[in-house]
């Protein structure tokens, strides 16, 4: 079991189909079979080591596919890296996985060249401009390793090997390392196609950042069918439109941000998008209203809301098309994030890891295959978070009775006040009814009598009168009277936002947390 | 990783949904956790430890397929016995698992309670009658037990630990005992899953024997989906036609020659079999008459032939409804086996295990986490079968350019003449083109210029007058001389089958060898 086998198996059975295609670049599975094979023996030549990491940093593109494959079919780990993240942060990935290689293209090699020549990332021993065009000096050429390199036989690593180190946490504080396995990762991919309507006949595209978990699952899953993989740089609604028509583009995943700027681009319905079958989106809740555009304005596309996180490799439960309907028994049944997949145990617990009752909110947990191994050389958080086999997400949820699964709030955004528990996702929703609310988040600040108080921060309208009073009243028209904000604090600037598009909460608490007791991360 | 996760996922999403039918009775998902998680306690009241084997001789029920799920829900393992064997053959099977619990029907009883009684199995501790009725002396009542007892907590054995032993060999000697694992089992349940396509309300026929890893995909792959299952008995075409119109079967697997009786009984367009959507079929060869008779007497049924063998937990290769066609670039590649499935490695191999090339014939090898963990108890046949982590599965068949398997022979049963290798199969194919042969298999006889020579045994007509002659001349018009039988033998009886419905050729070789160095099993 290891993730390179599909890419053997896709090479065997379809020798001669298209296997990627980027701009004019076009490979078949035996191509690009080869020219993996012979990046993995460039890698081992500039001194790359059976365990040792390869970090990427890059824009989309077929290379990031073949380099994702290269580091463990020679042997080491490939570590993604967030192409938002700021110097220091990407100085702080670096050096936290020890990687000796860096991937990176044209609009990041002036970054690498500063982090290099500085000193800041010492473990870094090669540079692989990933880009066409005149190579940077200190830097490797990405074709010129390839064309002057013999291809290697697979290392064969696989199982409880880590594949590949994800970093994540940037809502909750500092930023972890996952490590998947290979194990990890092919159990991911065989969950997700025995729960998402794949045909044989596939073409998917790479629009949402090939850093993220959720489009490397792409990667991962449609090379175990031998599916064609499109990739643009990076999304803009024009690129995926072009792409869809221009590719007969079948499946991609996008966030719902996406999915909200795709469907309200003006020009959506001018292009044919009829080859679409299929589109998931995750990673942060959809408004109502952007799915229910989406259903209208591609009526024949199929939607899947899909709900996971990292540390799960990510998939744990889907609703799909069958949830995306508006009448019948499973109506609207897409609010829900849908049912645990096959290959998934999920439970919803309380404090004490017990099981709680059907529509009861509690943390969601999970055990399987597809749980981490754990947090790159964190052995304290890993045991706290992957207790007695579970993974604790931190996720607040509650399962209904007929098995779905509905997110509330991130355990650690949960407010306790006077020892009630409220989800602030749910406060939220309540003032986003405002029309004048642009953004809003809502979190727990200290108070001396309850512990904490519901306190709302609210970016409105610029022309807007509203006040304080306003978001308070209203929202005691929606919610009980203990969980409306006590307070309200207008801002004029967007919320600080985490490369996966959430918001930061850590960093909009910190200021009434100083010198406070509560861990804000 | 362990087999029965899926059943505790059906319980928790599909609660009230039909888990089991079987004439009258019927439960859901619900109860039938429950029935099992009793069924499980009653065995350790029984004295059932961790790792024991508990034995199940029965015809097709829904008692069988709990008693799968209650036998390593419990921490044990299950052992099917084939329904078809004497005695004699029970007796080994029961004493060389050493199982401590024997599960037996009606059908069974008797046989049961002699080989008891004359104290021949003496590992069996307990006997659970599996029918209603009387409940034979010194057994244990199916129902009573889980009646009285309280349901525990699965006991989680999983991943490397056996979740079952199938006993297999039949066509080449005794019997022996394929150690699968719980991964191995649900590895293939996913390898399935990626390779067939099924639709979420899905409804399984039980026909074929539930002693064959065959049908018992079924079980834990449909689990999976948490789709319906129904029983029969056993297979006949009238109980098939009947249950696929009262239930509106979706899918089944069936045996070729199965298929065969269906297609041909008269009166299979009577049923309503609207309801089909996918037959798969493989375990021996398919006549082209018989499956395209199928395809034109249930035309929009989708048809799979799948190839694999026990060992591999079964599944190594699928023809899926595509290469049903009689048009088109992919017209008749039913008559292949299809391409290696997600998730298994296939390599066709010389005597030296190396890849031969494409369009060469060569012995069939297999790697992934399907692979069995060995043969029971017999390390020095698991290191033989499994070299440098591949399984020699004895069969001979070469991969064309496109990467369809075809399977030409068992590599066992190739005669070796001159230094030539000749594929039995091949030789029966020719013979087989003659109206008057009924039933015909090609064997090696000792030569001491040739070290073997081609020998056909041919059953004909009864009214036949086909001579040895006959038969030689007819061959040599088909394939080339030094394959074609130097002498043939005709018989009036069948040819001696396994339990699988394989001819037994080493029973054939028997005579012709006795006294000669030939290993013949």
């Amino acid at each position: 079991m290891y993730i390179t086998q599909s890419l053997k198996r896709s090479a065997q059975v379809k020798s001669n189909g298209l296997a990627t295609k980027d701009g004019e670049r076009s490979f078949t599975w035996k191509q690009s079979l080869d020219r993996i094979s012979k990046l993995a023996g460039a890698l081992k030549t500039l001194g790359f080591k059976t365990g040792e990491r390869a970090a990427i940093l890059s824009l989309n593109s077929d290379r990031y596919f073949e380099a994702l494959y290269a580091a463990p079919w020679a042997g080491g780990i490939f570590v993604p890296i967030n192409t938002r993240l700021a110097p220091p942060e990407i100085e702080f990935w670096l050096n936290d996985s020890e990687s000796s290689i860096l991937f990176v293209d044209k609009n990041f090699s002036e970054v690498a060249l500063e982090l290099i020549s500085s000193g800041k990332i010492p473990s870094v021993k090669k540079c692989i401009y990933m880009s066409d065009g005149d190579i940077p000096e200190q830097m490797e050429g990405y074709e010129e390793i390839i064309n002057s390199s013999e291809p290697i036989e697979d290392s064969l690593r696989g199982y409880d090997d880590i594949a590949g180190i994800f970093y994540t946490g940037g809502t909750t504080g500092r930023s972890k390392g996952v490590m998947l396995s290979h194990s990890n990762l092919v159990s991911n991919s065989f969950n997700t196609l025995a729960s998402f309507r794949f045909e044989s006949t596939l073409r998917w595209l790479h629009a949402a950042p090939m850093f993220h978990i959720a489009d490397i699952t792409g990667v991962l899953t449609i090379t175990q069918l031998s599916g064609e993989h499109y990739f643009i740089p990076g999304f803009t609604p024009d690129g995926v439109l072009k792409s869809v028509e221009g590719y007969k583009i079948t499946d991609t995943i996008l966030v719902p941000t996406m999915v909200n700027m795709l469907v309200h681009h003006p020009e959506v319905t001018k292009y044919d998008q009829s080859s679409l079958r299929q589109i998931s989106y995750g990673a942060s809740p959809m408004p109502e209203s952007v799915i229910l555009k989406a259903m209208e304005v591609i009526p024949k596309c199929m939607f899947v809301h899909a709900y996971g996180l990292t540390e799960a490799a990510p998939l744990l439960t889907v609703a799909g098309p069958e949830c995306h309907v508006l009448e019948g028994p499973l109506a609207y049944k897409f609010k829900s994030t849908g049912k645990p997949v096959a290959g998934v145990e999920l439970k919803i617990v309380d404090k004490n890891s017990k099981e709680v009752s059907r529509g009861t909110v509690g943390e969601i947990t999970a055990r399987g295959p597809n749980i981490m191994m754990g947090y790159w050389r964190q052995e304290e958080l890993t045991i706290n978070t992957i207790r007695d086999g579970w993974l604790h997400t931190g996720d607040g949820g509650y399962m209904d009775e007929e098995g779905y699964v509905y997110i509330v709030d991130r355990v650690k955004d949960m407010i306790i006040s006077g020892g009630e528990n409220i989800y602030s996702a749910e406060v939220e929703n309540a003032i986003y009814q405002l029309d004048a609310v642009v953004e809003c988040a809502v979190i727990g600040i200290p108070d001396e009598q309850w512990g904490e108080t519901v306190h709302a921060i609210v970016r409105k309208q610029p022309e807007s009168k509203m006040t304080e009073e306003d978001v308070i009243t209203h929202s005691k028209t929606l919610i009980a009277g203990f969980k409306c904000p006590k307070s309200v604090s207008f801002r004029d600037e967007p919320m600080p936002l985490s490369g996966a598009g959430k918001i930061l909460k850590t960093k909009l608490r910190e200021p009434f947390w100083e010198g406070h007791d509560k861990q804000v991360s």
